[in-house]
């Protein structure tokens, strides 16, 4: 994760010749220096994404001056694009609900650095004594019980509360509640979710009681975005670990831990470092 | 693999005290030394499994003494339990269609004598030549080319062939069609399919490319019992492989590949070294 | 991770036939139910190890009585052997230096009730605020810096600290200075080291700085007992990741914490669940 | 693996600003479409390394057409560079000693069009007779036993084998003769070997029986280049898998077979596809 001032450009546009020409050529004339350029070619639906690092070969580029001096390229090739600092910290919300593995791993790497973000709130079900063990530094918490009647209420609160902070990211950290469909589609494509199922195997409630009573030699986690259809956004990362005849149920929740946290946490990252693009259902996640 | 004559023993039953000391008793006082014993209890269902290798203290012990001798206890505990002396090779039938990457690799593993087994016959609905490259050795060939009108009929011939060359374990080694209910319950146990796909999920046909369009990062392939719910049997084995965006349909087939050969030639192992428990859904695979 | 009062007995000896029925018969002789056993035969030393967990058919057994039952046997076969209330805590000791993230690991797993272990005392050669991020609860902290002059006199500390607290485990947490001979002989089989290298690759120091400089594809850690030498104890646990070339030795660093947690953590647990057996320069691992 | 005649360059040199620019500006004026450009900037070294594939926008483009085209630019970067058409078969030569594993499985994968090369002869120190199981189609075998007093003439016909038929790459597909450091040192950077351990561990002979002995917890295979120093080349890939206690010296050499040949066979088809890059003790292999 460095922080030298170096800029990260990801963009993507409907394909066709001379796209890496034109953009390289124009962080060349800005006086960039490309440090790592990737790109893919969707041949399917014809579509053209790309992550381009770039610095100052004669110190710091301001990220500003390179916009004006990007945007005429981006927009003859009609381009979604993005630019941003290197190593700028996104405005994260957390959400968590009674079981906390995922949330304190997440708050871990945070405090030693491993992700560029800066924790806005910590949002839960639960009480704040959930997490007694849990140190959340000055990272306010909001508690918003949930229940049948104050749902939408509470809900309201919540986007009330991304909206406040210019939350840039929700991360659902085993929030065991489903978002409305009305909040998932405004917060498409920065919200990410961790499913404790190897998707699309076992959606739905208690994947690993489903798992066990399948019989699987091997289960798994899901990082998604969070689409209004539950269990179904696009994919960002997957892990599995192998499993046998001796595992109960509760040791499959068990082994689940470690695999979900480190789902997460990858899936964060990436987001955060600007790799995932998002192509319909699926993503390009550009590797480390 | 070893093959000094000694003795393998499969047992379940439903789970009281007392079975490990009768079994171990009853060995020993056939003149039998434990090599390796292993048992599960499946706290859920209340039943007992076991297998357990033994050799005679003095000499080789006889399977048909053997049995005399331990039958008494078996009885007592109302235990469903087999003895065959270990490496011995079962009687096998291979079944493939147009891809043979599975039956190729079966092949060779059997020809290095990786897999106890005696291949009595290879069946396909596609003629010889489709495996010009293969070396069948000495094994006959059996095309049964299969329509919408001729299925129950080679079915027919498929069931007569089983039963005359006395087959212990069917191997679908991606044979692409599915057999009738009837048949799949007649070969209850003793039937193996490899699915191109991390079964539950996409189930059905074609499940790489309903992989690509999902989205998933990793693909996998699962070896079950074949059962009359298709692709619904009790799993034996399963794998993965991480993939990218950058992987079209088609290179989900061929790294898929690799995944299915490996599943499909680790279950058949498990299954010819007596490791396979079959526990309702669920398989008890006992480690190499 | 029961704590039904069941009993765990684990014991080795010299191998001769009869072995399993003379234990399995003792145990069902003192009323005993066999949850679990697992047994070993080395072929290549002829010794025989077996952990066995057992629970009382009618109400706890007393582990007491349990052992003045089995004692004629044991001794029958001259056994070494060890019987305990299965999930009774041990007395662990931690040690950490620099980098908290395997401490920090251990005591999450710890709180949540995932490793069965009292930690009696937090010792570090670098002072309380380099884990200011970390609650301890109540758990003890010693600081003890360590420098050429002094380090016979802190371990000295340690050693007294080890007796007072009648610790059963010392878990090296990456603490990187090296144990004197004498201390890592009296801690023979109760003292767990995670090494940052899939050992015997890159052993000594900053071993990610070597496997970047070697190119390897794939990074490791392992967690062994501590010998007195270095780097050469019975190993328990290892694991790995897939790294690329554009993987900086900085990222192998950060890479390797996720390995090494989870390496460390598995063989702490499989230790506390008494499921690992030296023997010699190797380690049996009954697995869960 | 298309063959729709797309150009893949790779090329490396002192890294500066503006390589990418005017590499994909001069791809752009000879009338190409990047259709997949990756590339690296080792800031180690200060090495620029990439690879593009590129096709013409209106009709196929002629190789030499594009050499020279892009000679100037390359020229003024001081490049070394290769262009080659995409999936062009290179001159292949397989070695291979008693276990042919990998041979067979490397042929099977040619067979069906997995690796794009022209197996032009196999060599092996073995009679044919070796390989009864195995077809070569028509690939000329050469039998060349070696013995302390033959090797170097031995080495003389390998050595004009390889020059009369043009070979572009060698492997050693678990062929157990050193190659001289002369021959080594000639067929640098196309020479691929497997060892049969996860290097730097267990070099030299019986690496399955070190890693027995040694008791690790996963034993591996290693891709790499050959060069005069044994054991020392740089790796192109590694896999591992998990093993116990359970697994004597000889079901590592079983279990091994299987990773030995994905990883070879991972390796030969990275280094066919212009994959692969090497950087002194390392390599860039930029991912399918």
């Amino acid at each position: 994760m460095t922080t030298d001032a170096s800029l990260v450009l990801t963009a993507y546009c409907t394909n066709r010749a001379g796209i890496v020409a034109a953009l390289s050529k124009a962080v060349f004339d800005l006086g960039g220096d490309i440090l790592d350029l990737q790109q893919f070619d969707d041949a399917g639906t014809g579509q053209f994404f790309s992550r381009v690092v770039f610095r100052g070969v004669s110190g710091p580029l301001d990220a500003d001056t390179a916009r004006r001096a990007l945007a005429p390229v981006m927009d003859g090739f009609a381009m979604t694009w993005s630019l941003r600092v290197q190593g700028e910290r996104r405005r994260v919300l957390l959400m968590a609900s009674k079981f906390d593995h995922c949330l304190a791993d997440l708050l871990y790497r945070w405090q030693i650095g491993e992700l560029p973000m800066d924790v806005r709130a910590i949002v839960s079900n639960h009480p704040r004594e959930t997490y007694a063990n849990l140190s959340f530094a000055d990272i306010p918490f909001h508690y918003l019980p949930v229940s049948k009647e104050n749902k939408a209420e509470q809900e309201d609160k919540l986007a009330a509360l991304i909206e406040a902070e210019q939350i840039d990211l929700v991360v659902l950290a085993r929030y065991m509640q489903v978002l409305s469909h009305e909040l998932s589609a405004r917060l498409a494509g920065r919200c990410i979710n961790i499913h404790h199922s190897f998707l699309p195997g076992f959606k739905g409630a208690k994947p690993y009681h489903q798992a066990y009573e399948r019989g699987v030699k091997l289960i798994g986690a899901t990082a998604h975005y969070v689409t209004s259809d539950l269990d179904e956004g696009p994919i960002i990362e997957q892990d599995i670990e192998r499993i046998s005849h001796r595992d109960s149920a509760d040791e499959l929740v068990r082994k689940g831990r470690d695999i979900e946290r480190r789902v997460l946490a990858r899936a964060v990252r990436s987001h955060l470092e600007d790799r995932v693009l998002i192509n319909g259902m699926r993503t390009i996640v550009f590797p480390e």
